[in-house]
């Protein structure tokens, strides 16, 4: 078990309460970044060099179940149960071991639905480690506030810190290291008329995971220095851009930001291309699009597949420009 | 005419000898940096940010012929007369310009053959404005040295400064603001063994110029800002290597220079993206060959092609593994 993050979980729950039900469920949602997370300050307690901010994908996500067991985990994943040997399982079973002293009780049955492929490269482990953290809040009855889910889920998943919340999120990197001022908060701003396009690319597994990718990234790539301060100025045109609902500096600033974070795995050893020839495509035809009038950005996580950022106005256009894409309405409709 | 240029051209000549003849020829052979030139520091006098490193390519590169007319210029390019509104022949009668008032002649007639497809992404300027100057220095019979030859081609085109050696050449970025230490050296080592094979991805013409990228990634990329360190690094990598014909050294040092610097380019506004689908997906290709064990490294310019770095060992299944491959020894063989 890891030593340092259950000490970090113990801080948080505060010595916890009693248990309250022997179930517990929960809905998280999926989120993409607009200002990527990309780089840990710490390992053991997954805090980011650089604070990121990052738009909920609404009713996309993850719908987890908890419950007690006598005996040994089990892990089922729509509707399948998941070798105990596979990655996916060990995860969760190493997450889980941090909070098995706190619930007095030795195993976990974990039911967990994601409403959207994998394969449309929608960072599953962010709705996924946030709803389980949600459900156990919802189990044990901690009634923990959202800043103490979202830094519990922070250990599962860095982004999966941001998928506590509904909109605009912002985690903040924080300074401490005890990792107690890294956690995300929401952004009070509704922007109903926003849209994410989802382009599916590919649907093959990454070869190298997200977090091997940062941490190659941050071990070998010198262009990667730039990287911090790209990213705060990043945040705040972000931020800025969500506050004056200011769709074209919204749209540019995710865009370049997302393709300076694949600059610098471009820039790694060995040389880190997440990008399929199909992914090259869509970059070209985006940047078509554009100049052809119709404002469509993208952003791109560690992973091939293209997120298009549009308005409602142009949502037609963009469907005709992009056939097959799925469409995303991350706030409620007016 | 661009008096900085011109004053600078008058300045290398010393005045200039008296015309020798009416007419001169020459070849220049195309060059591939291991280091690659990417920024200006001075756009006048072309002096670069960073300091560079190539390999000339042999007996490829440009022919060409020069002489004296009464009556205006006349440019032709592989046997056929261009026109006089194409970039082409306005990019070299500007360069002329700088010659005419030493040489004493308004006009020339200038023949110039490039015996490598300008589609196969080999900088036909550089070897076409070293071949240029090489030429006027031939009818003029100012007897330059290698230095001074090198600045005067530089005045077109950076990588051209380059150009005018065969095998490897560094061209030092230079301190001054004359441009006066601003030229190349060739290194005296030989490299039989050393093999190039270029990969032919795209025969369009580049949507965005080198000259234009360079421009508009040093003026938005932040990540630009730690480019200069990364070459500094890696041409001593690369200065090292060809010491000790380390050759993994080398191949490994290039490969993560030339992504680098497409790394600055993907973070530039707008984004510059040179690699098309099908060098995405020999980007992939080079790296799954040399997982299997084949050592081939890539280096790759401001274009989509992808030129390939090995040993004359590996030869026969490096052309196995990339069909279609030109395969160039850049030295004469033992």
């Amino acid at each position: 078990m890891n030593t340092i993050q259950s000490q970090f979980v113990e801080k948080v729950l505060l010595g916890g309460k009693s248990l309250q039900k022997a179930e517990g469920s929960a809905f998280a949602p999926s989120n993409i970044a607009l200002c990527k997370y990309w780089g840990k300050r710490d390992a053991g307690l997954n805090l980011p060099i650089n604070s990121s901010l990052s738009i909920s994908l609404g009713e996309l996500g993850t719908h987890t179940k908890i419950r007690l067991r006598e005996r040994e985990d089990v892990v089922c994943l729509n509707g399948v149960q998941q070798a105990d040997e596979s990655g996916f399982v060990q995860r969760i079973k190493a997450f889980l071991d941090l909070f098995r002293p706190v619930l007095g009780s030795a195993f976990f049955e974990v039911r967990t639905q994601n409403n959207i492929s994998t394969a449309a490269g929608l960072a599953s482990s962010a709705s996924g480690f946030a709803a389980l953290v949600l459900a156990l809040d919802n189990m044990a009855g901690w009634g923990l506030d959202r800043k103490q889910l979202s830094m519990l889920a922070r250990l599962g998943s860095g982004s999966a810190s941001r998928s506590v919340y509904e909109g605009f999120v912002q985690w903040n990197a924080g300074q401490l290291s005890d990792g107690t001022d890294s956690f995300a908060e929401r952004l009070e701003i509704e922007w109903p008329e926003l849209r994410v396009g989802i382009v599916e690319v590919s649907a093959d597994q990454k070869p190298v995971g997200s977090r091997d990718g940062m941490n190659r990234t941050v071990a070998t790539s010198e262009l990667y220095k730039s990287w911090p301060d790209q990213a705060r100025a990043d945040l705040l045109s972000i931020r800025s851009a969500i506050e004056q609902l200011d769709f074209t500096l919204l749209g540019k600033t995710a865009e370049r930001n997302a393709l300076a974070m694949h600059a610098t795995m471009l820039s790694a050893w060995p040389p880190l291309l997440y990008l399929q020839p199909d992914s090259v495509e869509q970059i070209h035809k985006v940047q078509r699009t554009r100049a052809d009038g119709l404002e469509v950005y993208l952003t791109i996580d560690a992973g091939p597949n293209i997120k298009l950022l549009f308005l409602a106005e142009n949502e037609c256009e963009v469907c005709g420009a992009f056939p097959g894409i799925r469409v995303i309405r991350p706030f409620p409709q007016l």
